[in-house]
């Protein structure tokens, strides 16, 4: 296992578990603050290791990658929810100080107990319950009405295990493979909600916590295609509510570093918790170009328990607009055109290989003009994906 | 030589020779573009080595070294000036696309070369001459006045290479080392000016070019220690005219990448050049948070021929103030200070070890009111450095 080489100074080593572009983004604010970087990667040209020099190589699910790696580190963090809970307690057992910690981090792995906790703390929920038979969705289903939304507890993300069921039929096979994993699935009213929000918190050990604006997000077929900061027409008390929603989590769970509370809007302004990221987020991807504080570099420093930077929008409006891949592989001639046609697009990449729907980037636009500003961003990321040609 | 690991989708990879804190501040900016970078670094734990992965150790002078870098990299940019001309044309001879060109950098390089050229153009300099003798100082010194301003033409910066002189006697030494050396020195007027300012500009290879609003610079013992964008009280016409200097002399020198000019302002509004750099440039550090476009991804645009981003103020004001080393070499736990007092100060930290006197970092603060943005800069600023204590 290579050292990571620090700066002179006392600066430490940020350990990031997965070589994702959540890992990536980091490099930009660490670089900044002297702090150095060492990302645990799946492969030696994972997005992350592609510009991180410590990018040792190796499995999150392997207990001794994973120790040896953090030992070099003065914190661990994460780039993913994956890690299993047997690999976080070795870490724990080893004294590596982990954030967000395995006791927090389950709330985002197990939809059960995130669920379980949110309703004991009086968090704002759908209706719920854990159902292992067909008879048990029925049940639940004469209560709330049908169609309602399955979830599998773990391993689900932009809308992969969930499945919104008519009818208990539609169930049969997620209800067989869920009783070979002996684990019930997690089944929930279908929310009339009339929009998604975000809220974003950043918490630190010592408790310091931030909120940046709530955003709305759109999403298209389970995908997160746009975030708008801060989400237009919110009330007030929506907002407020949103923000106290998200600090209560962050606060209850013992939530450090980032932790972004996906939300339903209902139509009489109350929120719901849909749910739970432990980690930088891509609702609050705007926050890099958008925010005094960006949410990688307050990641940073929260999971260092340094002071945290202010959340404070720099422009009225931030639109991010998700880059999916395309069927064009080479990207670098592409951006050209839009740099181009937008000197204030602010271009980002993952430097991961195209493939048709994979989020591969994003593009922020900050200004005044809102309609302006959310054609931009569809442009830029129409155009990359190929879905335009001009 | 290693091989640089670029991105999917066929993103170049930008070399830079020298490894100090203007290459590392291009890491943030390449990221988010999918870029590559590989520097040619003076060691293994120089400024930028510390957070780019392609990072080569070789001498800048040693041909071979430098044209087995190059060949892995699509374009060749710099981190400093001192790439002796042989080894620039040895870069140029073999297809080697260098960014700016040896021709363009001589300017840079050689303080003389750029009197010339920019006196050639028409550019408002202060009067000079090269001088090799007493004789010659005594009568420039005639026409102009004591005390004069004496410059070695290559090798000076920060105020070294500068001596101002009030008697042919205070050059004594000098002109023997010059004689030595077989270069006269340039010898120039002492301006009588009423401050500092800079204008940067960005050209690409296809003639784009952008500039950045003037800028006041201010000196404390020949070290910028404070920039202040725009210029404060600046009037109109003398904004127009030293941004159409500046212009002038990338159109008419065929600059390529970002480019500094510093100017002194006179009591009637006139600018006269003092000094060209062609690289990023400390008088444009204010531009990573305050403008939309930093002068980092700037320059990344320029050498690849990519269309410029807008250099469009974020705020009203931003204030640069530079951070220098002090007697304290523990860094990080200084700055968890200013972090509690500030959380809208952005810190920018060079990974490199602390002297008294060097450059280690800088800090930005945008907003509206410049009086408390200047006494913020500040602060951090003599806070990090230790010339105070809270």
């Amino acid at each position: 296992m290579s050292i990571p080489h620090r700066a002179p100074g006392g600066f430490p080593v940020v350990g990031i578990i997965g070589g994702g572009q959540l890992a990536r983004m980091c490099v930009g604010p660490a670089t900044e603050l002297g702090l150095t970087l060492s990302v645990l990667a799946e492969d030696a040209h994972s997005s992350a290791a592609l510009v991180i020099p410590s990018s040792p190589v190796g499995e999150h699910t392997d207990v001794e990658a994973v120790l040896a790696f953090a030992r070099e580190c003065d914190v661990v963090t994460f780039d993913h929810e994956h890690v299993p809970a047997d690999v976080l307690q070795a870490l724990v057992d080893d004294g590596i100080a982990v954030h967000p910690s395995p006791a927090a981090l389950q709330h985002a792995q197990d939809k059960l107990v995130m669920r379980d906790a949110l309703t004991a703390a009086g968090m704002p929920c759908p209706r719920w319950t854990a159902a292992s038979t067909a008879e048990e969705v029925t049940a639940f289903a004469a209560q709330v009405g049908w169609p309602i939304v399955a979830k599998t507890p773990r391993g689900g993300y932009d809308g992969k295990g969930v499945l919104v069921a008519e009818s208990v039929d539609d169930l049969d096979e997620w209800l067989v493979t869920a009783a070979g994993r002996g684990e019930p699935l997690l089944v929930e009213e279908a929310v009339p909600f009339v929009r998604e929000l975000a809220v974003l918190i950043a918490r630190s050990p010592s408790g310091q916590a931030a909120a940046w604006p709530v955003v709305e997000t759109v999403q298209t077929d389970g995908i997160c295609t746009e975030v708008i900061a801060p989400a237009p027409d919110l009330s007030e008390d929506t907002a407020r509510t949103a923000t106290l929603v998200g600090l209560d989590i962050a606060a209850t769970l013992e939530v450090t570093g980032v932790m972004a509370v996906e939300l339903f809007e209902l139509a009489d302004g109350r929120v719901l918790v849909n749910e739970l990221a432990m980690r930088p987020h891509n609702s609050g991807h705007w926050s890099m170009d958008g925010a005094v504080t960006g949410q990688f570099e307050q990641h940073l420093r929260a999971v260092l328990d340094l002071p945290l930077g202010s959340p404070r929008p720099r422009a009225r409006w931030t639109v991010m607009g998700n880059v999916l891949g395309g069927e064009h592989p080479d990207l670098y001639p592409t951006y050209r055109h839009l740099m181009a046609r937008d000197p204030e697009l602010k271009i980002h990449l993952y430097g991961k290989g195209v493939r048709p729907g994979r989020k591969i980037g994003h593009v922020n636009v900050c200004g005044d003009d809102l309609a302006d500003l959310r054609e931009r961003a569809q442009h830029a990321a129409d155009y990359i994906q190929g879905v335009i040609t001009q």
